[in-house]
């Protein structure tokens, strides 16, 4: 099911959205602009309209990752999502087919997160309060990832907002691992398939010379590893 | 907006049901029977018809007690009743207009309650699971009530459920107080109730002999209290 571009793995990801009023919601607007340059990511918007369950469930296994992305209402996600959840999500479904899965939560608020904890306004985490699709997830044996949040977007400046975007398309893509070396390949392989599209010449050079100076700065911090790890042991 | 009924105060209680199939589920048919005996209880069940938005805020601020009362769907309540909270509550009506009430949950359980426990197949404890709810009381500075959860209904015993159905009347319209005292004054109140009620004479009588043996009980209990509290002073 996974993609293998330059290398290396890619998630085969769905994002499912739920917004009340997705036309006039800025960040919902900066993130589907940001998931549809994706290769392996599809978008998908929750209507009210009426679906066709076996037809979601069977389009749900084809994914590796699955986001839910809403913004917050009341401490949870919009009544869209849950009708969605309830319809598609049979026991049978849930136990038997999502197994090994992963299952992340993009979460916009209206206000700061760090007003999320003991002694703030809202008192309870953000962990705290979406527990019950951590629940959801351990009940299908899925794994489920760290909460992404987005605190009030549209005071974010021009470069915060670059920075988000990388950060929401690794959520989307990137493996679970917060190692250096996994941020690492992340980028490799961005660039790797850069230049297997259609670029010019000069500048799949230069991607190339980035590939190269990625290899080398790899070397290095690998020789300082040894070295360190080394003077750990005379010590 | 409390009414006072043979020297004791009762709660004004409306109970807010989702359930997409109430008319088979013999849990919230017992338990709508159960309410509609009551004086100062109203049951509101939510249908997915469009609803006046203004009116619903209008009454529920003639109460001194929300419930909440659904079974759990995937760790939360049926999307019918997020539905309701996201149109209904505002933050203006919210932070406004809720202040002091409680908010109370009725939880019908697929599965025995001690599974939701650290270690145990759902891992989370229902105060965790329901902890969004806790947070639209907090916002609101509504009093949250402990959780009542209706575990496996279909497999009580007939003196089960009966005792069940006591704790619900008490859920919905004693005060929020643990002690024997407040049991006492509970199950008075609904004997002078009954006793205003056109039943007969001889029937009366009885009750007011309970109410007597009920006063007795009462002296002596508060002479021992004084006997033990004696005791522990000459320890």
């Amino acid at each position: 099911m996974m993609n293998r571009i330059g290398g290396i793995f890619l998630k085969k990801t769905i994002v499912v959205i739920a917004h009340p009023e997705i036309e006039n919601s800025t960040v919902q607007q900066f993130l589907l602009e940001g998931s549809q340059k994706l290769q392996n990511v599809e978008s998908y918007i929750l209507k009210e309209t009426k679906m066709d369950v076996y037809e979601e469930r069977r389009k749900l296994k084809e994914f590796d990752r699955i986001i839910f992305q809403f913004p917050m209402y009341w401490y949870s996600a919009p009544a869209d999502l849950k009708r969605w959840i309830d319809d598609i999500f049979s026991m049978e479904f849930a136990e038997n087919e999502l197994q090994g899965k992963e299952l992340g939560l993009v979460v916009s608020l209206g206000l700061s997160e760090k007003n999320f904890a003991s002694g703030m306004s809202e008192r309870y985490t953000l962990s705290e309060i979406f527990r019950p699709f951590e629940a959801l997830a351990n009940k299908c044996r899925m794994i489920f990832l760290p909460i992404f949040p987005i605190s009030l977007f549209s005071y974010l400046k021009e470069n915060e907002r670059k920075r988000l975007l990388i950060q929401y398309e690794q959520y989307l893509t990137k493996e679970n691992i917060t190692t250096f070396e996994s941020q690492e390949n992340w980028f490799k392989e961005k660039i790797y398939y850069l230049i297997s599209t259609d670029i010019k010449i000069d500048e799949k050079e230069k991607l190339n010379n980035i590939l190269n100076v990625m290899e080398e700065n790899r070397d290095n911090l690998e020789d300082l590893l040894v070295l360190v790890k080394e003077m750990r042991l005379d010590e």
